[in-house]
This record gives structure tokens, C-alpha cells and sequence, in this order.
């Protein structure tokens, strides 16, 4: 609910441009970086480390979330999320967020009321606030939100740095939003627990910065599906990548579903995206953070092998492609 | 034209998102304050005050701007100014832009580019970069920019410092884009003076950090308009303000455009958007920075007057009113 659940019957266009953004804004608690917060020109937060990390991630709907397979609250988290994703996979932590939401003037303020609710419980989780913002009317919802954060001292850790002979890492969840939004799609609404991770992803974001703490010389977030992302890394870096799929999990809850619907769960966790995963590379001889398991191997060439042969299949999710 | 003109028959869909990404990167030089550019999962910048401003807007196609009255160029560097002006609003230099774009598929890959080359355009003229960015598919036109900008050891100039006695002063254009707006919208492409300040404004960026360094104690920058906007700061304030027409110029310009036209030129001075000039208030022992005019007084009570009356006339342009 709302902050005032009286006026839940209202449009956006009822209540204008100011009163939702004093709807989304108010009673907010910031945290201690916001040294100034929404309502002015600009918002001003602590960057004590002298660099500040910086990405964007738009979401649209219908392209990139539905509200008859997601409420509200959830794609409010989940957009959130995949923004926080990035700034942990550079090792930062996440300091605060600007939201740009542009919606059509029918939309319920019980909407936006969900939605900002469920981006302030994803930021709250971490210690970050929504500091900023412009809501904005549309044919189409989509929103724009940027994340900031603070390195802490430590160098940032790029797509660039994997070396051959390191070795290959994962945190967090792989596959079960894939295997979410295959039950979605084929019209069923369970299991919870893959539909559940489809709607909000669970990054493990103090991952990030414990990577990079612990060496981590490449790292990347999980969001178009495993191979294409340490494609990415291999391209960077100038490496090629070996997942070795003995050390690879598939969850037994991932095989049950995959068995039921007759898809390769396996595959799944190979290219499905959208977990907010992250895939580290770290020195052979370096003890892995907590959290993080060896999936693979750093190797000289180029590209990403599955023990070593092609993968055969669909690669991750591209727009337009 | 884009950085491969050979391509600019093509599409959005048919060159990817990935392909997209490296036309509207490639080639583009970064200030040396962005350690890290576009390609990784987020963007490093410098923080060397230590704190980071910071401030997003989104424009719409057919509700910001139409692509009938402006050329891409003009709406790119358009969406970087409103952001821009909001950082010298607060008294800090922009430091650096993310810009996520939602656009349909079938968008010409010289659109993309056009848009782009005007962001950097408008960007490398206050010595920012495009650090970062998403580009997703929509029904519409969709550009949401994040701006980041750096104090310089100075306190932030909030909307909320102004004190009765306090001068009222502006910086920059009143009145061109709305008088530009109306000649456009009656059909006209010209005169070009003021048409053109409509497609792309030029906000007084340096008299923002100007005016926090000149002791300002409020300011914000003119976006939906004078009198509107005033009013943001006498309510963060608590006070009243009242614009003197005596000290108000309108520009010999903008009375023949409303001449001819049959409206009022002062009107477009008192309540025109979008030329996102800079208001601020100034101790009245101050001396006003180089490009500030007085145009006012702060005044104990409430609200914004004219001449000390209550201004009869359309306010300000307001999103879903």
C-alpha cells in the first residue's frame, strides 16, 4: 500500500507530476550518504572513495517485465536489482539510485506506489536510497534507473583482467529464472521457487566487493546467460574460457522442473539470464571468497568452450536479434 | 553522420544491441576524469570533491520533443542541456552523462547516431563525457540521461536558503523556447532566432558555479518556467518572492515575435519552459556574479508575485495536468 492507501483509486494524471513525486518521496528514510535528497535540482551523495561507480539499465514493459507474470512490487525490485548487479560486479558497493519512470497518465497510483515500494525494499537491503528521480507520462511504462556506488579503496575489477591459468568462479544463482519464465510461458504459475526467481532475482551482491577484495581479476554480472557474459570477459581480456560442467551444479529443483516441462536444465544454467549472477576470474592459487565456486578454467585463445568443445545451442537473450 | 556512414541505411534490429553499443562508443574521447568509459558493467568516474551530484530526466517522443520540429541532433543535445543545467543549478560542474535509450526497432541506425553525436556534442562543450548507457526496444521513443557533476569544495546551492531581503537574480534566456514553441506550433519554421532556442537551449552552465561561489543562497534552474519555478524555491524556502517587470527584461526579439503572432512576449518571459536558464538569490550586500540580473526581491510570507500582485495568466506547463 501507499503511503496515503485513501487515494489507491487515483490516476497519475489526478494526482500531477508534483503529488506523485511527493507520493514516491516521502517518509522515505535516506541513509547517511544522502547528503541531499529528492526534491531539488540534483541530489548530492557522499563519494568518499574520490571515484564513483556509475550504470543504467531501462526496462520496458511488455519487452522486459509483465504485470500478469510480475506484480508490481516485483518488477520494482527486479529493476532495481539489476542495476545493483552491475555495481557489485565491480567490485563497489551500492550507494543510491535515480529512478526515471515514464508512465501513461491512466496508470493507477497504487501502481507507482508498488513499484517505488519495491525499489526501496531491493535499495533498502543493501543500504542504498532512491535519492532522485522525474516520473513522466508515456504510452508505454518504462523505467530508467541509475545506480551509484563507492569503492571503499579498492581498485575497480573490469571485464579486462582474466589471465590464462586463472581460475573461473561463480556466486549466486544460475538458471532459475530461466527455468522461471519457461513455466510462466508455458501458462503455469508454479513452482514458486523458479517462478519466484524469475520475478525477483537474488543477486549476491556482497559478492562483488569480496571478490575484488580477495583478487578477483576479471568480474562480470550474470544478466544475458553465463556463456554470453564470460564471452564478454574472454573478448575483454583476451582470453579464451573453459566451463567445465563437472563443476557445474544443476540444481535438483532445476532438473525436476526441466523434467517436467521435457527442457535441458543444464542449458539453462549455461544461458539463461537474468539471475544477477556473478562470474569472477581469480589467480589458480588464490582461495576463493566466500560464496563463490570454481566453474571453469582461464585459458590462452579466445572465446568460451564448454569442455572444451562449442556449445551447442541458443545463446543468451539479445534485443532486436 | 554516424562513425561508419556506410551502414546508415540500416536499422536498429538489424545491427543489435551490441552493435549499437560499439557505434555510439567507438571513437569517442573521454575527459580524463572517466577512469572508466562505456563497454564494462558500469562506468568509474572521479569524485574528487568527494561528494557527487547528481540528477536524471527522461524525454518522451511526442510529449518532449517531435522529430517534425527537431532534428535528432538538436533533441540529443536538448536531453543532455536539461540535465546539465541541473548540476550548475546546484553550483557543481558536470563530470559525466549515462543516457539510456528505449526506441522501437525499426529506428534508422543514423537516428541513433545523430542522437548520440548531439549528447556529445552538448557534453564535450562543459568538458563531460557519455560514460555509460543501456539501449533496449520500445513502441517509443524513449531518452533517460543521468547526469553527474562535481562541487569543487563548494557547498551545494539548494532551493531552500533563500532569505527575505534577498535579491532575486537570473542567468541566461527567459521566454525564447516558449515564444519558439508558439511559432512552431502555428505552422512557422521561422525566425530562426528563436526557433532555434526551442530545438536547443543554452543554459549559462558556468553562471551556476559562478553563483555558489558569489555566496547564491538558493537556485534552480528555469525549467517549466520563471514564475513556476520561483515558486519551487519560496516554498523550500518559506518565503515569498516578488518579480519586478521594471527590472525584467523582454528582449526586443521576442515582442516582434509576439507581435506578429498576436501574444503577449512577457508572458513567454514570466511562465516560458524549457530555456533553462538559472534563478538564484543573492544577499542583497552582494555583489551579483558576471551573467547574473537582478529581477526581484525575497520578501517575508509565501508564494511568487509579480510587481506585488498575484500574476493573472497560465502557469507553468505540468506533466498529466
Amino acid at each position: 500500500m501507499g503511503p496515503d492507501s485513501s487515494q489507491d483509486a487515483q490516476t497519475v494524471s489526478q494526482v500531477g507530476e508534483f503529488g506523485l513525486i511527493d507520493r514516491v518521496t516521502t517518509g522515505r528514510e535516506q541513509p547517511a550518504g544522502t547528503l541531499l535528497g529528492p526534491g531539488d535540482d540534483a541530489a548530492v551523495l557522499a563519494a568518499p572513495d574520490g571515484r564513483v561507480v556509475a550504470t543504467t539499465d531501462v526496462l520496458v514493459e511488455q519487452v522486459h517485465f509483465r504485470f500478469d507474470w510480475s506484480a508490481p512490487r516485483q518488477v520494482g525490485r527486479k529493476a532495481v536489482a539489476v542495476n545493483l548487479s552491475d555495481i557489485a560486479a565491480m567490485g563497489a558497493v551500492p550507494t543510491g539510485l535515480l529512478v526515471g519512470l515514464a508512465c501513461p497518465p491512466d496508470s493507477s497510483t497504487e501502481l507507482v506506489d508498488e513499484l517505488f515500494g519495491g525499489m526501496w525494499e531491493e535499495a533498502q537491503a543493501v543500504g542504498a536510497g532512491v535519492v532522485g528521480g522525474d516520473v513522466v507520462s508515456a504510452t508505454a511504462l518504462t523505467i530508467s534507473i541509475t545506480a551509484l556506488g563507492d569503492l571503499q579503496g579498492r581498485e575497480p575489477v573490469t571485464r579486462a583482467g582474466a589471465r590464462p591459468g586463472d581460475v573461473v568462479a561463480v556466486a549466486g544463482r544460475l538458471g532459475w529464472s530461466a527455468a522461471g519464465l519457461a513455466v510462466l510461458g508455458r501458462g503455469f504459475r508454479s513452482p514458486v521457487a523458479v517462478v519466484g526467481a524469475h520475478r525477483v532475482p537474488e543477486p549476491p551482491y556482497a559478492a562483488g566487493p569480496l571478490a575484488a577484495a580477495g583478487g578477483a581479476t576479471a568480474m562480470v554480472d550474470v544478466s544475458d546467460g553465463l556463456l554470453a557474459d564470460l564471452g564478454h570477459v574472454a573478448a575483454a581480456s583476451g582470453v579464451g574460457i573453459d566451463v567445465r560442467t563437472e563443476q557445474l551444479d544443476v540444481p535438483q529443483r532445476l532438473l525436476e522442473v526441466g523434467s517436467a516441462l521435457g527442457a535441458d536444465a543444464r542449458h539453462w544454467v549455461l544461458t539463461g539470464g537474468e539471475d544477477q549472477a556473478l562470474a569472477a576470474t581469480f589467480p589458480a592459487e588464490a582461495a576463493l571468497p566466500e560464496g563463490w565456486r570454481a566453474i571453469g578454467a582461464v585459458t590462452a585463445g579466445g572465446g568460451v568452450v564448454v569442455d572444451g568443445a562449442e556449445y551447442e545451442g541458443p545463446s543468451g537473450w539479445q534485443h532486436w536479434r
